[in-house]
C-alpha cells in the first residue's frame, strides 16, 4: 500500500479496496468462517451452518453500508438503496431473505420529514420482497461532523445451496438481468445538474422475487443451472466480471452489442469519456448459467418487470481469469478491474 | 415532535429518542417481526424463528453503529466498543453469539496504521469469546463529510430462551455486572484532557462469557433464574432501569449506597455536576434475579474478571413502572428517563 492514509479508492470497490481488505482486514481477522463461505471468500455474503440444520441449508448474513449523497435522487431515495442493496446480496448467494437489520446515522439538522420518507420507503422496498425489518440502531452526530444521513442494513437469508461467484467453468452463458449503467449515470446527471433524457432513472430494486425461480432449475443430471451470481455495484459490471472470472479461475468473452444499455446511458458516458462498464447499478445481477439453459433462464426473467431487459452478453471461456470485450468488427480489448467506481458516493 | 429538524438528543438513547422510533419509525415499518421478539418490543436484538427449529431455539439478529470520537481512548479502540457492543446485545437476550458482521466508513486520509489497530482490536475483542467475524463493508467518503471512523456491527446469536428486558416480576433482585459510570465519565476526561485517577478507562467488554453459566440455571420449578437483562449503554442505568419497569409494568427500588462506583467516577460527576445513572456504559449488565437465587448469581459473576464487582442494587416492587433511588438517610427521589446521555458521542 502506498500511502498511509485512506483515500476514496479505499473504498470505492476496485483493486485499491481489495488490497486494503487483503492486506488489513483479511491479514488481521483471525476467526472469519461460521459455515462453508467464510469472509476470505469475499463474496456477497458469508453462510452459518448450524448442528440444527441436517437438510444441508445454511444461513447467509450480509451488510452495507450507504453513504450516497444527495440522499434524494430521480425517483427514489437512500432507503430504497440500502433494502434493495442488502436484499440483492442474499439473493445472488441464493438466499431467501428472512429478516433485515436497520441502522441509521444522522447528522443534526437533518429534516424529521424527509427522514420519515426514507424509513417510508425502506418499508415499501423491504415489502416488494416480504422481508421484515426487525431491529435498529438510531445515532445522531453534530452537523460538522457528518455532511449527509448514512444507512447500514444487515441481511439474514437462508438457502439449501449457496451460489457463490467463484462457480463459472468454460462454456457456461454470462447474462445481466437488464441495462447496465443506470444508477451511477442518474446519480452523477442528477448530481451536476445535467439535464439528459427523461428514461434516465436510478434501477435500485430488490431482486429476490425476480431471482427465485432460477433457483430451483436443475439440469437433467440435477445440477444447479444458476453457476454463479453477483450484483455489478461498486466498480459496475467490470469488478464484477473480474472477480467472478479470478474466483472461478476463467476467462469471460464479452460480446459490446449484447451489452444493454439505454440511450440515455450510453450518450452521458461518451459526452463525459466514461465506462459504463465501470459505473455503479444497483438493481442487476450478472448471472452464469450451464450451456443450453439460457433461453429459458432469460424466458423466466423477462417474465417479470425488473428482468424485461434480461440478455446474453457472453460467455466462460478457458482462458486463465481473462476478461475480454469484443466489439462489433471483432476487435478485442481487455476489461480491467477498475481502480474503483469513477462516480464517488453513488451507494 | 416539536422541531422539525433531527438534534443530537433523538440519537441520545433516552426519552426523545424513544419518540423518534415511535412516531416515525415503528410507525412506518409495517413489517416488523420474524419471531417471538419483534422491532416493536425495542429491546436489544430481535428473534427469527425458523421451521427448521423443532426443539424452541430462535436466531437473535441485532444492529449498532458505532460514532464515538475520538475513535482511540484510554486502553482501547471504536474497535472493541462495537464488537463488544454487538456481542453483549446479544448476550442480554440470552443468545450465544454465532457471527459478526464489520461495516466501516472511513474519511479520507484517516491513518492506515490507525485504521489496522482498529482492525486486529475488533479481532482480540472477538477471539475472547470466540465469534468470528464473517462478512462486512468498506466505504470511504470525503474528509470534509465525515469526522472520523464510523463502524457498524450486527450480530447473529441463537437461544432456547430468550431473555427479555421485560421479564422482571415484583420481587426481583436487580444486580449489576461490576462498578457504573467507567465508560462515559473516562472518555469525557480523556477528550476534555482532564487528569482524574488511573483506574479511569472505559469498562468496554464483550460479556458472553461472564453471563453464559447464568443463562442454565433454574428454579426448582424449571422456571429461568435470570428474568430481564440488558446493557446499560446510552442513558445510562437511568434509562435501562426504566425501560426494564417500563416494559415490565413493575416498579424498582434502588438502594443509592448499594451501586458500586469507582472513586474516580464519583468525583468527577460530583465536580461536573454529572449523574452517573445517565452515563452510558460498556461493558455491564443490568439483570433481574428471581428472589432467593441472588447469592448463587453473585458468586458466578464474582468468578469472572468482568464480574468482579457484581452487586445487588436493589428490587423490584408492585409499583406502577416507578424507578426509585433511597440514599442512605432514606429519602427517596424518582430516577427519571433521561433526555439522553449528557456527553455526546461516546459509543
Amino acid at each position: 500500500m502506498k500511502s498511509n492514509t485512506i483515500s476514496l479508492e479505499h473504498g470505492a470497490g476496485g483493486e485499491v479496496m481489495q488490497a486494503l481488505i487483503g492486506e488489513i482486514i483479511l491479514k488481521n481477522f483471525h476467526n472469519k468462517s461460521a459455515g462453508s463461505i467464510g469472509l476470505e471468500c469475499l463474496d456477497d455474503g458469508s453462510t452459518v451452518r448450524l448442528d440444527s440444520f441436517n437438510n444441508g441449508c445454511e444461513l447467509v448474513l450480509t451488510t452495507d453500508s450507504h453513504v450516497i449523497t444527495p440522499a434524494f435522487f430521480p425517483n427514489t431515495n437512500i432507503g430504497r438503496l440500502a433494502v434493495a442493496g442488502t436484499v440483492n446480496d442474499l439473493t445472488v448467494m441464493g438466499a431467501k431473505p428472512l429478516a433485515l437489520t436497520c441502522a441509521v446515522i444522522v447528522p443534526e439538522g437533518f429534516p424529521l420529514k424527509e427522514f420519515e420518507e426514507i424509513i417510508k420507503t425502506m418499508d415499501k422496498t423491504a415489502a416488494e420482497v416480504g422481508v421484515p425489518i426487525i431491529t435498529g440502531d438510531t445515532k445522531t452526530v453534530e452537523k460538522t461532523a457528518l455532511d449527509s444521513i448514512i444507512l447500514n442494513t444487515a441481511g439474514l437469508g437462508i438457502t439449501d445451496s449457496p451460489v457463490r461467484d467463484s462457480g463459472l467453468r468454460p462454456g457456461d452463458k454470462i447474462l445481466v438481468t437488464g441495462t447496465i449503467g443506470d444508477h451511477g449515470i442518474s446519480l452523477m446527471a442528477h448530481r451536476e445538474g445535467f439535464d439528459f433524457d427523461t428514461d434516465l432513472a436510478s434501477d435500485s430494486a430488490p431482486l429476490w422475487k425476480l431471482i427465485e425461480p432460477l433457483l430451483k432449475l436443475r439440469t437433467p443430471e440435477g445440477e444447479p443451472v444458476i453457476t454463479a451470481m453477483k450484483d455489478p455495484t461498486r466498480g459496475g459490471l467490470a469488478n464484477a466480471l473480474n472477480e467472478m472470472a479470478a474466483k472461478s479461475g476463467a476467462g469471460i468473452l464479452i460480446e459490446e452489442d449484447w451489452i444493454p444499455f439505454k440511450p440515455a446511458v450510453s450518450a452521458a458516458c461518451e459526452m463525459l469519456g466514461l465506462d459504463p462498464l465501470e459505473v455503479a447499478n444497483e438493481g442487476k445481477a450478472v448471472i452464469g448459467v450451464k450451456p443450453g439453459f439460457e433461453e429459458e433462464v432469460l424466458s423466466i426473467l423477462r417474465q417479470h418487470p425488473y428482468g424485461r431487459d434480461a440478455a446474453v452478453i457472453g460467455e466462460v471461456t478457458p482462458d486463465k481469469k481473462e476478461v475480454v470485450l469484443r466489439n462489433r468488427f471483432g476487435g478485442m480489448r481487455f476489461v480491467d478491474v477498475p481502480a474503483g467506481d469513477p462516480i464517488p458516493r453513488v451507494c
